[in-house]
C-alpha cells in the first residue's frame, strides 16, 4: 500500500474530537488550547522498549499514546490532540497498522483527544514517535516537578510493580505459574496496556498537590528527580510502598527482590505527588483511585534516602538493594 | 554517554525563548499560544530521507526543523517550540549530536523558537521526529488548502527545481562540472538546509492568500492537492515555474527534464499561494522574496491539469512528461 493510500485510510478513521479545529490532511493541525498548550513528547523503539512478539500492534497503539498522556496527567491537563510519527519495517501488515491505531483511537476515545496529525515513513525497525498536546485545565496551572516543599508528604496513585511482574511474565511465562491467571493477565496488561492517571492527576491538583509527575522510571528514581528539581531530599519508606497484587510471587518465583520491581522497576505510569500533611486526607478522598503516603521531602543534599522498615538507610542499586553500612 | 547524561548536554544547550513557559526538564512542556496551537511533526529517517555520507549532522538538525517550520510558515503561524525526538544508532560520536542540536539551535535562534522538548533512545538507524508549535499570527487566521475559490491565481514563492538539483549533485558530484561551483554550493545547500519561508506565509496571508501550503512533494502534486481540498481543478502553466538558477544546467548534464525536476522534484520548501487576480499585485510587493504567477484555479474536475507554453495540456508521469494525445 502507499504511504498516501495509508494516510487516508489512517486519516478516515481518526475521529476529530473537542479542541481539534483541524485535523489531519493540512500542512499543520489547529488546536483550541485557550492560552498555555502542555506539549510531551515519547519514542517507542522496537527491540529497545518493546518486542513484537510479546506486544500485539493494538497494545503498541495504546501504549505509545498512554504513555504521552501519563505526563499531561502529571501536568493535570485535559488532552487535546495526539501526532503520530510511524516508521515502518518491510512485512509489517496493512491488517497490523491498522491495529495499531485502533489501539490508540480506543484511549483517544475515552480521554476526549484527537489523533490529529503525524508523519509515516519506512524505517529498518518499528518506531512510535508520538507527541501529545493539552491545555491546562481551567484555574488549574500545572503542578511541576519543582514545586515540592519542605514538609510535603508523597503519594503515589495506585500501585507499583505490577508493569516489572508482567514483563518479567512475558519474557518467562513459566512464572505465571505462581498466580491465578487472572492475575497474571492483570500484570501482563499493567506492562502492555498502562492506563494513564489523567482524572487522578486533574484531582490532586486540585485537592492541592504542589509537584506531581508520573513514575515511568521507578519511584526511587522518579522521587530522587522530584526532590532534586525542588532542592530537597526525597525520604521513601520502602515498606510503605504499595505493591500490586503478585508482584511478590512473581518476583519470588523469579528470584527477584519484590521491593526491587516496586521501587525501581518502572513503567507502572503512577503519578507521584508532593502534598502538605493537612492535605493528603483530601486527596485520598478525591483522587479516584487509591493514593498511598510513602515518604516526604526535606531539607538535605538533594536526591533520595530510601529506608527499610526499621527506620534504617537503604542503598538502592540498580539491579536491587543493599544496606548502608 | 548515558541517556540521562546526553538529555542533560542537550538540554543545557536549548535556549528557552519567549512564549515557551517550561522547556526541558520536567513531564511536558508550557507553551503560551493564546487560543489556537498550530502543530505538525515530521520524520526524517536515515536510508529513506537522508543518507549521512552526504548530510552533515548539522545539516540534519537544521533540515528536521526547517521542514515543520516549513509547515508553521504554510498556515501563518508564529513557531514558539520544537519537540525532537532521536534515534541513534550505535556509534554516532557525541559530537555528531552536539552538531545536530547546534543545527536546530541556530534556526531556532533565527526564527524566535525554543526546543522545548522531546526524547531519546537508542535505534538501528538514525531517525528524527520533529513536532513543531506556533501559534496563529494576531488577527491572522490559518489560510488551509481547502480556501481556494474559482478564478484564484496561483503563486510560488522563491524558485524551483534547486533542491532536486541539488540532490543529483551529491549523489553524481561530477555533474557538477554543468554550473559554476558557487551554484553547484547553492543548489546542494538547498537540498540540505532548506529554508523555511515563514516571513513570507505570513505576508502573503496578509496579503490576502485564500488557501497557502508549503511545496514539499514538487509543485504539480501539491497544487493538484491543494484544487482537490478547495473542489476546484488547479492549472499550472509549466513554462511559467520559476526555475532556480542552474537546473537547467544540471538537469541537462544528468539527461533529465529541467521541467521535470521544477515540477516534481520536491523538497523545495517554497510555498504555493491561492490569491484573487486583484491581490497578486501587493502580495508580490510585500512577500520580501519573488513570488511568481504559475497558474489558476478553476471549476472542473478536481485535480491538476499542466499545460505547456503553447497551452496544450501536458500529462506529468512520475518519471517525467509527455503529451496528452
Amino acid at each position: 500500500m502507499s504511504e498516501l493510500a495509508l494516510i487516508e485510510r489512517i486519516a478516515a478513521r481518526a475521529r476529530r474530537r473537542a479542541g481539534t479545529e483541524l485535523g489531519i490532511g493540512d500542512d499543520a493541525a489547529l488546536l483550541s488550547v485557550g492560552g498555555i498548550a502542555v506539549v510531551t513528547q515519547d519514542l517507542l523503539v522496537e527491540g529497545v522498549h518493546f518486542d513484537r512478539a510479546t506486544s500485539s500492534a493494538r497494545d503498541l497503539g495504546h501504549k505509545a499514546l498512554a504513555v504521552n498522556l501519563s505526563d499531561l496527567a502529571a501536568m493535570a491537563a485535559e488532552p487535546v490532540a495526539a501526532f503520530v510519527g510511524l516508521c515502518l519495517p518491510p512485512g509489517v501488515p496493512v491488517g497490523d497498522v491498522d491495529e495499531l491505531y485502533a489501539g490508540m483511537e480506543a484511549l483517544a476515545e475515552r480521554h476526549g483527544l484527537t489523533v490529529a496529525g503525524g508523519d509515516l515513513s519506512s524505517g529498518p525497525a518499528l518506531v512510535l514517535a508520538v507527541t501529545a498536546v493539552g491545555r491546562e485545565s481551567p484555574g488549574l496551572p500545572a503542578p511541576l516537578r519543582s514545586g515540592g516543599r519542605p514538609g510535603d508528604v508523597l503519594c503515589v496513585t495506585g500501585a507499583l510493580g505490577a508493569s516489572a511482574a508482567g514483563l518479567l511474565l512475558l519474557e518467562r511465562p513459566e512464572l505465571a505459574a505462581a498466580v491465578p491467571a487472572a492475575v497474571a493477565g492483570r500484570l501482563r496488561a499493567a506492562h502492555l496496556r498502562p492506563e494513564p492517571r489523567l482524572e487522578a492527576g486533574r484531582a490532586l491538583a486540585r485537592a492541592g498537590a504542589a509537584a506531581m509527575m508520573d513514575v515511568s522510571d521507578g519511584i526511587a528514581l522518579d522521587a530522587g528527580r522530584m526532590a532534586a528539581a525542588s532542592g530537597l531530599r526525597a525520604v521513601l519508606e520502602l515498606d510503605a510502598l504499595p505493591m500490586a497484587e503478585g508482584v511478590a510471587e512473581v518476583a519470588a518465583a523469579a528470584g527477584r527482590d519484590p521491593r526491587g520491581l516496586a521501587a525501581g522497576g518502572g513503567e507502572d505510569y503512577e503519578l507521584l505527588a508532593a502534598l502538605v500533611p493537612a492535605d493528603v486526607g483530601t486527596a485520598r478522598r478525591v483522587a479516584s483511585c487509591p493514593l498511598t503516603p510513602v515518604g516526604r521531602l526535606e531539607e538535605g543534599p538533594p536526591g533520595l534516602v530510601a529506608l527499610d522498615a526499621g527506620g534504617a538507610a537503604v542503598r538502592l542499586e540498580t539491579a536491587g538493594w543493599e544496606h548502608d553500612v
